[in-house]
């Protein structure tokens, strides 16, 4: 599905933003990364780091949004949102994969997107320690590193049977009570794989891996990747077919027939 | 437990063997690294991909070994024994976490180490897309990475309920009759985190994670790790708190107070 385009905004300016705004992340983030953080404990129950690295990186990120573009909205994960009633919003996952960032592993990501009228039409997902970015644009999807530009392509994988898939972990359908359809999923795939967070869809949209299913997503784990996967030439539903820029259970597909055999599996096994 | 020293061998040639050897293994994986890959079956039935890169890093890391230590007995994961009475064997993972490599996540690595008398004394994991090498010797383990060394060490962590645990898929305790020990442990823990193969095993000897636990490893998994753990502070055994050189179920952790409680747990849980 063709994301919208930018309306009346510039697209070099709104391209700038994104780069600007992950770069003004990282100088936040990547100093912190793999050094004794001070771990706070988001939920009284559980375990959820929250480290100065995430606050301190989305207090950036806003600040160049609201500077470049003061009339417009902004979600984030850490601070309570921007109230705005007009037709755009900036949407940020300073660390997507807290994690992972805590844990030493550079698949974490920070992620920005842009939304008209509440579809997700850009975004970017930037890994600093291995100096990636993942920027999509209307019609445009590139990867970018060491000065090096390519496109950005799904598989052209059909077929479960063939299909390389991927989940940050199976805590998730413990969690949202989903086990019964993951179990009935992964045994029909060639391998599975765990442990990616945004880095994992960054890696479908660039034809490395086929699908990526997943349950209990926040709005700002996805809404960013979604035109990264759709300029890619790919798909990313909620499991009933919608729109997932609202998060929920979301499946990202390389092709539409992966996507409809992956979405039957899934409704088939539901209890 | 410190290992052995060198015996009679130069230590400046072995660490320059180690670093030059896995130099050449990247000239073979890192251009295929991210591209389609002709992908062979190993096993009729499953699928564990081995490719052009795993066979060919394997041979030059062969053939630089047994040019400079023409007497020493080398062990491969891809081609037959070198056949050796002697003291010295080196031993080669080419690539460690070929499913990790298909599918363009950079946790896989080159596993090199050298064992005297059946003890692992040195070794290294070289990650080249993300320019990391992780390098021991007797007394030393060290991290490099742009020019830059740090000493590797791991964390202080000694209870379960604050250890950040990883293991690469819990497919491996269903693979070897060992989900009963694994659902005893993993709840314990602060966080469980999967998908990462020796690159899993390195940051827990930098401290980013405390313990490692898998089942059904081959000697070729471990081997070269154990060096690395082992001059890093912490400690690696089989379940059963035997030495890891063969392989196995083995445990990996930044502490002996933080083995114990986990070996105590794998123990109590076995039906």
């Amino acid at each position: 599905m063709r994301p919208q385009s930018l309306a009346d905004l510039d697209p070099d300016l709104v391209r700038k933003t994104l780069l600007d705004a992950a770069d003004a992340a990282a100088s936040h983030t990547m100093p912190r990364f793999r050094t004794a953080l001070a771990v706070d404990n988001k939920w009284a129950e559980g375990f959820d780091p929250v480290t100065e690295a995430d606050r301190q990186a989305e207090t950036v990120v806003r600040e160049l949004i609201a500077d470049r573009f003061p009339d417009h909205g902004i979600i984030g994960e850490e601070w309570d949102e921007k109230a705005t009633q007009g037709r755009f919003q900036w949407i940020i996952d300073p660390i997507d994969g807290t994690r992972a960032y805590i844990s030493g592993v550079p698949v974490w990501g920070t992620l920005i997107g842009l939304m008209i009228d509440g579809r997700a039409v850009a975004g970017l997902m930037a890994q600093p320690f291995t100096g990636e970015t993942y920027l999509a644009m209307p019609g445009d999807a590139q990867y970018q590193r060491q000065g090096q530009t390519q496109p950005l392509k799904t598989s052209k994988i059909t077929e479960l049977a063939q299909a390389k898939l991927t989940t940050t972990t199976p805590d998730l359908f413990r969690k949202n009570d989903t086990e019964a359809q993951w179990n009935a999923l992964w045994p029909q795939v060639l391998q599975t794989r765990y442990g990616l967070d945004c880095y994992g869809y960054c890696l479908m949209a660039a034809g490395h891996i086929d699908l990526v299913v997943e349950a209990g997503l926040k709005d700002v784990d996805i809404c960013p990747l979604i035109p990264l996967i759709e300029n890619a030439g790919g798909i990313v539903t909620t499991w009933d077919g919608g729109r997932a820029e609202k998060g929920g259970n979301c499946v990202a597909a390389a092709t539409p027939e992966l996507l409809e055999s992956t979405l039957k599996v899934l409704r088939d096994a539901r209890t």
